[in-house]
């Protein structure tokens, strides 16, 4: 029998996954969820290709999957577990291809995986626009090495860790200082011009770093100063996800990068003034959509 | 001779002091500058007075002035120094009506007072509506005792104080917490809803009050508290002005207020890092206007 392949979240990392499968494998073997049937106009940057891939309901599919990529937003993540029961089975392999970290205790099965995603895209009006890379960083076992084993002919790039937990805290750490800054302060990361916004983003960092440590997690020492010279390239128009979705009035992932980075530190007891500012004012932020209905 | 007042800055708080004087005053006694010659309608909502009163400019002002009050925003206040000095004599006395503090500093003259303003009203497309209060505290010396005299049958209800500086950094504190939440969040005081933006507020006026006492200001001690209470009697939908300037794009009064008291903390040597992510994320408003240019 053929592997089924499902992924949910029709966003820039959902579509890239699709995409990068479908290439390989037979049409009815992979499903692209979304709230509605549609289509999705997908392109990408590097290899100029182009195509149109068709978007399923959870609600209409009636087979099961073997492995499931979950690419909605941290927040829609509730609502998806309530909608995808029917199509998993006790060996399904569920992977949470989302930012931030906290989330995979939601799901109770015995093979979800927190991957760290590095692919690079936007969302359009009309569809998605992947710009580079096609990276996933998961955790190393016998049901993650077969997957790899399964997906070896597509350009998706599989990268299997003995420690996972350091990798999700090191994109954790990149997204807190840029994340923070360019959604807080409603600017792209032309904002780094700024001093005392580059002297923020190290603060941050900081204590970012202090949090991993004291909660066990082995990072290099240099990271911060590693971080802040992956800021310096950063191109001046380049705007982050928060910033976009701050901009366009859509929900933040603040409760699964900033939130879950201080709700760690306050479980360990740490003063972290600096993110605890940066929290509070994106963590209101929902307040102001509730009170403009 | 009829002494001579003058007004620069017809917005609420100037508007509101001319047309007091107006009153009181023959019309010639009184002048409004503005940028250009015009009129600004004034409504008074206590007391539904309404008039028209028409602005002069600086350049066009061949008298000089015996009494003189500045009321632009901050960050007009280098223009205005260049453009008043032929309105000027030694004896006249020149009154700060603007938020913040530090800025006295910038006038060479030897009477120069900064007031504590009291006026709530807001600047809109056809004027100036004053909602409530006229209350302008001034330090106690024989001059400030004169113009009280003078103006003593206006409704400008003068407090003069033994130590000014009390007073000033009262009202810092006081936009300290309410004015940064709200510019910050870009809400209205309903942020306040918030308990993170409420914990935000007491921290603000917490390092607010430990920089005031490493100043020398002698403040009650129960000065968080009695703000904290002032704030949660604010009705939500109540803007502050640096929340109305950056919605609407204009220049925050950021360096007088957040940037006096950050700067006065870091000239003592101490650590402030709430105030210091506010300030950093306020201060860098005015790069993304550089960069949308």
């Amino acid at each position: 029998m053929e592997l089924q392949y499902g992924i949910i979240g029709p966003g820039a990392v959902g579509t890239t996954i699709a995409y990068e499968l479908m290439r390989t494998f037979n049409s009815n073997q992979v499903h692209l969820f979304g709230k509605r049937e549609g289509k999705v106009l997908y392109q990408q940057r590097d290899t100029k290709e182009e195509a149109v891939i068709e978007t399923e309901t959870l609600a209409r599919f009636n087979d099961t999957l073997d492995v499931l990529f979950i690419a909605v937003k941290t927040h829609q993540l509730d609502r998806v577990i309530e909608q995808m029961e029917h199509v998993i089975e006790d060996d399904t392999v569920i992977i949470l291809a989302q930012n931030g970290h906290g989330q995979i205790e939601k799901i109770d099965h015995p093979h979800v995986y927190q991957t760290v995603v590095y692919i690079s895209g936007q969302k359009t009006d009309e569809g998605v626009v992947h710009f580079r890379d096609r990276i996933l960083q998961l955790q190393e076992d016998e049901y993650t090495a077969e997957l790899v084993e399964q997906l070896e002919d597509t350009r998706l790039e599989f990268q299997l860790q003995s420690h996972i937990e350091t990798y999700i805290w090191y994109k954790l750490l990149v997204n807190l200082g840029i994340n923070s800054v360019t959604a807080a302060g409603r600017q792209t990361a032309s904002i780094l011009k700024v001093p005392e916004i580059r002297n923020l983003c190290r603060n941050l960092l900081e204590e970012g770093q202090r949090i991993a440590e004291a909660a066990g997690i082995v990072l290099p020492e240099t990271i911060v100063e590693d971080i802040m010279k992956i800021y310096a390239g950063y191109p001046d128009d380049m705007g982050t996800s928060m910033y976009y979705d701050i901009i366009n009035g859509a929900p933040l992932e603040v409760d699964a990068i900033q939130g879950f980075i201080y709700r760690t530190g306050q479980s360990l007891e740490l003063y972290t003034p600096y993110l605890e500012t940066i929290y509070s004012i994106l963590a209101a932020s929902e307040n102001g959509k509730i009170n403009q209905k």
